[in-house]
């Protein structure tokens, strides 16, 4: 029996790999290391233990790929959860898919991960997994190991893992957003301690001049910074480090996860702050009132979707259909301030915008005059007239 | 023939009293200025004036109402409009009721008031008069006056208006917000100069320490700043110098106004940014996330029908039945940091919070185990499956 | 250990009784019957069964506060699912709260149902007993017995279950709806044969002779036919014979179900059938185009809710609260003709109806012209000309 | 000055001929019949009149672009307003789109048309012309004749108008929908007589022996009858006369009209009832839940800018874009009965039906077994659980 394995260098996938030969009868077990820009050291170290304790260990570079199908349509779907920009969530289904085509490619009997059955990314994965017709295995879920037992059980194997160090909190990495949750950050009325961030400095901390800076956007993605044009990942990586300079992209909310719980998260995401604020501004200016109301339901859903990971359930494609249609015309300029952790719009120009100039003064090039809006003053509220002359 | 008046002491309003008798034969004008909060000198200015012009002046303090009525279900319905807090909106049909009850009692024939036919302000008022079977007369934009013939107009009938210092932007404050709009503001690109504020200091010159806040809401509304209860006016007086201080509040957008044009809108609004984000975050740890979804949808058309003036709709009343029967558990504190333009949230508590610590850990007592969730994960995204076993 | 077992008098609930005791070691088995409305025999045979088999057998009335409490609320939300008027899903929570309240005062150790694992009224029972905070047993589900077993089981126990005559679909029925599945009915294509339904007539055995009837409401619920006013039991019951005798209330279906599986459907109803039609014609007269509009999105989700059983969510009671606001002007009478099959409004009277023959002829009283429509045209698809302006 | 009028043949178009050249100024008026499938005679007299009365009349055969560009998508979109199917409503944008391109090609100062100023045809017209950049003159509307004026007016030119018949009520026709409003019909409680109806027999004289129909689909438009393939114009002339025939396809409605009137209208649309029927249910067995519910909404707002005229909106496009995409599986048979104004679907066939009878045994081979559906039911309603152990 032959197994590919999502595989990320750390604790619970590590043991997963004797776990599948010991407790599921496995023969081979193929680790898979999806690169989605998580930080240098931690793809090493997952590739040198890779290497090391799996019978095969491959590595695939999702970085271009996670930018232009992932990073680049929440971009334009202004994807956030709960009032956060979305970020972890988006790298999963990715990271399945990779899986899945190892496995195909390599003839594999069956899928697994090292998730537990408390947080959604078994759901992310899994669904990928079995929309892709795969067996799964979730060594961690189904054995139900105590941490100890696994840093017991890891030690036995001869695991060179760094369990050691034992960091209060649980931290998650990619190109776009770092999230940090666990221990005593669970209570909601706990203050995160400065130490948590890594991304961003402390408002305080920031520089004391603030920064203006030009995002260009081409029919929905940014693809420039103060006019210089720069490719989809070098953007986000400078962009992380200029915003998070500054103290912009700390978020700190309670989260309702797929299966119900209600759990407190902080995330840093400077770059996801500052394109989303700006590409909202953009929008409201080139889309019509009807676009931007009924997008918001759009975006709203298209968010809840790639939220759960349900990134194969047709809706998904149905909405980016509508989505890409409405960002034909989203191209422009959006000038911003980030400035000791604030981020301020501070003008915007499209050439496509719907504002003009001479419209807002009943031009008579346009035939409306203030008797027109006298006219339709009647109307407004009619219904209200009717009401209350009803009851 | 008898007229009520709503009457602001500015120029537009002023020169209305003069046109009414002439141009519409009405023979007493009764000048009512209603007081939500605006500043001092202003209300004094058009009591001063009214009493001189007007063959009735009357004022009423409506601050109480203002906050009780208006205020309050914005805080809980979350009101805002395209992105920014609801503020100028609000407080037309308040005032628009008031004169039309000055109407009434004192069995005027019709209402007036001073706006013209471009903005929003027109359709709020008479959807408001309208409704309730008033007669209404809109000089300004009925007669169509240049702003050069309305201060011609104004010096010859010499009324005592301070048409000299002409500034370049129009301005509306009330106790919940302040509005800047007009002259090079139009121009969507051009960068708002530091004058156009008076109730934020610019981020650059707030203070070098960061205030922490501890704001206490019971059932949806504000009731104590850092543990000392404050009835709900001055909390808000209060608050808007705080946050004003640290330079929170300030929003730049483009605005859809009822009539379909879009217009560049600078607001302050302190006390509401610090309230109403506070106010999201405690919602988000007691209501569950069916009613989180789905009070978004009722909060945007609250915010519509509010924008819209369109506050005796009967559906305003339904919208608010939902609403008052959401945020009976809407109590609690929530504190927040506030440093040079920037805004966060550190941190919640509520007493029927649906968070959990023990739930999170699947502990016994509620019988749920790591193997519940593989059957739900099951089910997860299932028609994705079948959908790609379909096609 | 106690158990209260919600009992119908079918097989799955009969065998439940030995399973309890045998393979779960409960000592007292409680079988609790709610009366809802199922035929008189059924109810009898259940009672008959129980008094024989369970320790202890318990009859509960809860026909009027089925109709008071489920499908009065039913009607006014126009609760449908899918297009169907929803049927078994709302008895469920009232027959779960019922058996609860035994356990209560019986202090029983756990609830009990006999549902299997396919659909739905396993998770409609279970929310409700899991919120109200009890220990639940499903051994059709968890015993995992295949229907021969079950019945192998049955004969070895002496159940005097009527096995014999093994019917090739499964029949729910209440007060309100009468559902048909299973067998040959599962392929979608199979047209239903006429022996499967029992509360309407074939629409070509129906009488020759149109019946006009016209149904009164008072504030969104049903009081009087043809000016008769009838308690809500009677009239439903009447109601069902009537339309039915007509061959009215027939629907065929393709049902999504709760996890995820769909799933072919065939319900009678021809009370609720008619009922919602002359609702649903009624609220268009009453209410204004915005509580319509929002109205629509309000219903659906009572009706998503009410399907899964989730009454205990407090987006429930959230929703009501809008719904009730809303029906407190729905009184009026609507004209109905039944046909063979057919329903067609006729005609419709309300005291409080919007519609004003006055003013759709722009009659002066309401100071609204021709040349006022001619404004408003000027502003209607503004933004679409300022977008075909700027493209 | 040269104007391009779309012309009807009736007595409004008709009398707009001199009114534009006596009260306008016009010099040329040319008379544009669009055939969208009103009656022959109609047409024809059209034509007559057009040709006697104005400087150049020309006639547009816009029925395939009717049914390939309005129908169809109207089809996909499943579209309806306030519960009707669409029908007069969408053949206005293509009138003015062909008028428009007549008054761009013969290089006419203008367009008119002859609605007056209570309905929504004015604003469908003119939504269109506006957009399209054009100068609209409305005579009807803006001189304000009553109709013993008009009358008077057309004896006075020698227009050979049909005026002696003068018919109670006002209708419309083209080949989707056939409306009958107006007279004695306005009263809401009115009982439409059966004279009023063309398009379809009375039930009672419908045929005594039902007929039994399937209709197939091909990416979401109905491409044959009884097998047999049919042009969608030929499709829908046939089964407007076999369902009418039936006795199906009547709706009597309370309907809000743009500018906020309540009004009573009747329609015949025999076709159109059943393909919508039909084409909804097909849509509930091969798109997702989520799809089902989403697409809801999307329905709605398309419909909601249809009925309005406004398919010059961006927003229109973008909705067909997320429809599209959602059609490509909406591909099979549906079987329906006919029956003395009823109409019941029998049942449905799609090869990409996402019903799988094996699935919903919970067959090994998908993995699913009982104790997974125990494990979602322990998350379904969590949250009420935390909600009602929280207060």
């Amino acid at each position: 029996m032959k197994v590919a394995l999502a595989y990320s260098g750390g604790l619970d996938t590590s043991v997963c790999i004797p776990l599948l030969k010991e407790r599921y009868g496995v023969d081979e077990v193929i680790s898979v290391v999806v690169d989605v820009g998580q930080p240098v050291e931690d793809l090493e170290r997952a590739n040198r233990l890779g290497e090391e304790i799996a019978d095969h260990h491959i590595v695939i570079d999702a970085k271009e790929e996670f930018v232009e199908d992932y990073i680049f349509p929440l971009i334009k779907a202004n994807g956030n959860y709960e009032g956060y920009v979305l970020g972890t969530a988006i790298a999963r289904p990715l990271i399945a898919k990779k899986v899945a085509e190892v496995a195909f490619r390599e003839k594999a009997d069956a899928v697994a991960h090292g998730c537990t059955g408390k947080g959604n990314d078994q759901l992310r994965f899994e669904a990928v997994f079995r929309a892709m017709g795969l067996k799964v295995i979730a060594p961690m879920r189904e054995l139900g190991l105590k941490r100890s037992e696994e840093i017991e059980y890891a030690i036995k194997k001869g695991l060179k893992i760094n369990v050691g160090k034992d960091t209060p909190w649980s931290i998650d990495e990619n190109l776009w957003s770092r999230s940090i949750e666990g221990g005593m950050l669970e209570d909601p009325a706990f203050i995160p301690p400065e130490e948590i961030f890594a991304w961003t400095k402390s408002p305080e901390d920031a520089p004391d001049s603030p920064l203006i800076l030009k995002i260009t956007f081409e029919e929905g993605v940014p693809v420039a910074l103060d006019g210089e044009a720069l490719r989809g990942y070098d953007l986000i990586v400078r962009l992380n480090m200029i915003a998070g300079e500054h103290g912009v992209g700390r978020t700190d909310i309670i989260e309702d996860r797929v299966l119900g719980l209600k759990a407190r998260e902080n995330y840093e995401h400077p770059a996801a702050t500052v394109l989303l604020s700006a590409h909202r501004d953009l929008e409201q200016i080139v889309l019509t009132r009807n676009e931007l109301r009924f997008k918001m339901s759009v975006d709203a859903a298209w968010s809840e979707l790639a939220y759960q990971g349900l990134v194969l359930d047709p809706l998904y494609d149905d909405l980016l259909a509508f989505i890409d249609e409405t960002q034909k015309r989203v191209s422009g300029d959006v000038t911003v301030k980030l400035y000791k952790g604030s981020l301020q719009v501070l003008g915007r120009y499209a050439r496509t915008a719907l504002y003009r100039e001479d419209w807002v003064s009943f031009d008579t090039a346009v035939e409306i005059d203030p008797a027109d809006a006298g006219g339709f003053s009647k109307f407004h509220g009619l219904q209200a007239r009717l009401y209350r002359s009803s009851i």
